[in-house]
């Protein structure tokens, strides 16, 4: 993997998370679009630092970095020696760890479940450490083959509910660095450009860490699909004009009423979309549904360091002394969403008994 | 006026405009809250440029600033030995060039239409060129000390209407900084907080340019009153989790009907509050409401600079090649407005009616 590269000849799926000589290594995204950096992390510790400083970021790469890291600790601890007692104890280590590091996205537990339930398995059916390593190498690989499949799949659902000509509000980054590599907003988006429908993106610049413009803009105009920032509050204009064929969001969780967790801002264009009769689409596979969590009342929504509103790259935006409230997500109520787009089709309400179809996949 | 003087001595009111010296004074409003810097335009070119850069911003202060600069227009060419004929000339230019400033605020050209009027009707009755220059400096000197007046009077009955304890969420700034020192949101809190009541503020940083964390912050800080940023995207979740009393906003221009133009982001902020059942109040001048513009359709939006939000502080966030649309207002359907308030009390729906109390007050 080159250190630097153009993203005009950025390749699609763009890999933003890989396996490299027993590490895990992951596209920097707090470096985007400056330059295109790997970040290499040898042991789980690092790996959790990176996600917490969202080096990798959303939530179906956040699940398929943290399969990884479930993998890396087991194979750290077979090559130390260790059989498979202790290095299922070393697995349980760094599955808390890593649950550790974002409460709101499910795919994150829902990939560390799957993993250790691999190894306990693995380990009661008598397997040695090197086998019990093997398989959680390719269970991760599969994880990630996985994402890549569902968000084709999630991607051409969606498309087909959109116009042969359209414009598409997004927020955040819900694409190729979101995922393995393809996107689920943007998957969409991507689908309907290659379905020869002439597809535009407006895209909301996402404060504080501005992944609209940061990330959503790098990847679109690396693929040709022509996009137009705007501050997160400009949304309302723009749907007040007419503009806005459809609103299509990803999700960090989805309880089992379809309220939904996704980056704050998420729910005020909801709200917006609603009173414009535009409709609002939430894209996510099916790991992001959580059967576990009745309503958006019991999705936990993390709040960050306040210096991420308060400072952009070292320079203190507000007086001293002033402080900033910072959650990560807002909670968007389900009756504001037309439907949501999986890799099993589009769901449309009433969710309870829609969302049924996703069986076993749904997360955590 | 000293260079630089720490916001804890900040002095109520605090002025924002002034005349010294044959020159309009501004507090540069670009440089807080790093530093307390006074700007000079000695003639209309210079003003004109504050203007547009938005070292002077706030549709009261501009009127201010406006009134001020036709007093140094007419006073430049008197002082360079023009008789009353050749000084109208010079003003009606510099009316002219300050009208092309800024397009949304109405005050601006309530301002400059009362200083273009008393120097007509002078002229037109015989008065010398010093008599007129003297009349329209102390008629801007009227409309500074009006603003502030108003801005008590209106403080007062915007105070009224908040709860003994309560939350306030504002949006940009309305407050001193954007009027001649008293302010119009932010003059309903003083007011509050003068009146005994306990007053908090979340205050939406108001992207691109960060008023509300630069300016809001910095005045309501100063005044010992707490003060808590939160993104422009988080105002959903403040809203949604019940902990905000009253939504406070300015205005820049008001058309007949009430529907409203405000800094970009206030309408999502509407909806919002609607949604919720908090009261959405608009505190505004007379001198902002605008009879002659029939409905918000027929509100002119200023588009701004792409770059205020593609670039920070000299840094380019978004890659290269990318666009953004970048308006500076939205408009709010009065439909959404739970009252006025205005120095002449508190106006509700119907609008068609409550309105006509402004009477001759009002803007253009």
């Amino acid at each position: 993997v080159s250190d630097a590269e153009r993203p005009g000849g950025l390749p699609f799926p763009f890999p933003t998370v890989a396996w490299r000589d027993e590490a895990v290594v992951l596209l920097d995204q707090t470096r985007l679009p400056g330059a295109l950096v790997w970040r290499t992390c040898g042991d789980v510790a690092q790996l959790c630092g990176a996600i917490r400083e969202l080096a990798v970021r959303g939530a179906p790469a956040i699940g398929i970095a943290a399969a990884y890291g479930l993998a890396l600790a087991w194979r750290r601890a077979a090559a130390s020696g260790d059989g498979p007692a202790a290095a299922l104890a070393s697995l349980g280590a760094a599955r808390a760890a890593l649950a550790g590091t974002r409460p709101t996205a499910v795919n994150l537990f829902w990939a560390l479940g799957r993993q250790a339930r691999l190894a306990e398995r693995a380990v009661a059916a008598g397997a040695d450490a090197a086998t019990v390593g093997a398989a959680l190498l390719a269970q991760a690989d599969a994880i990630l083959a996985d994402d890549l499949a569902r968000g084709r799949a999630l991607g051409e659902a969606g498309a087909a509910l959109l116009p042969e000509r359209c414009a598409v509000l997004t927020h955040c980054n819900a694409g190729g660095l979101a995922t393995g590599g393809y996107g689920t907003a943007l998957g969409v988006v991507y689908a309907a450009q290659a379905s020869g429908r002439e597809v535009r993106v407006f895209a909301d610049e996402t404060r504080p860490l501005l992944q609209g413009a940061r990330l959503t803009a790098w990847e679109l105009a690396a693929r040709g699909i022509p996009v137009t920032l705007l501050c997160d509050g400009a949304a309302g204009g723009l749907l007040r004009a007419g503009r806005v064929d459809a609103v299509i969001v990803g999700a960090d969780r989805i309880a089992a009423n379809g309220d939904l967790a996704n980056k704050v801002g998420t729910y005020p264009l909801a709200l917006l979309a609603r009173e414009h009769g535009v409709p609002f689409y939430v894209a996510a596979p099916a790991s992001t549904f959580d059967p576990a969590t009745p309503d958006g009342a019991a999705i936990v929504v993390e709040e960050r360091n306040p210096d991420e509103v308060l400072c952009l790259g070292g320079t203190r935006l507000a007086p001293a002394g002033v402080t900033a409230w910072n959650p990560a997500f807002d909670v968007t109520p389900a009756r504001l969403v037309t439907a949501f787009i999986t890799e099993k089709g589009v769901l449309r309400p009433p969710y309870a008994a829609s969302l049924a179809v996703l069986g076993p996949d749904a997360g955590a």
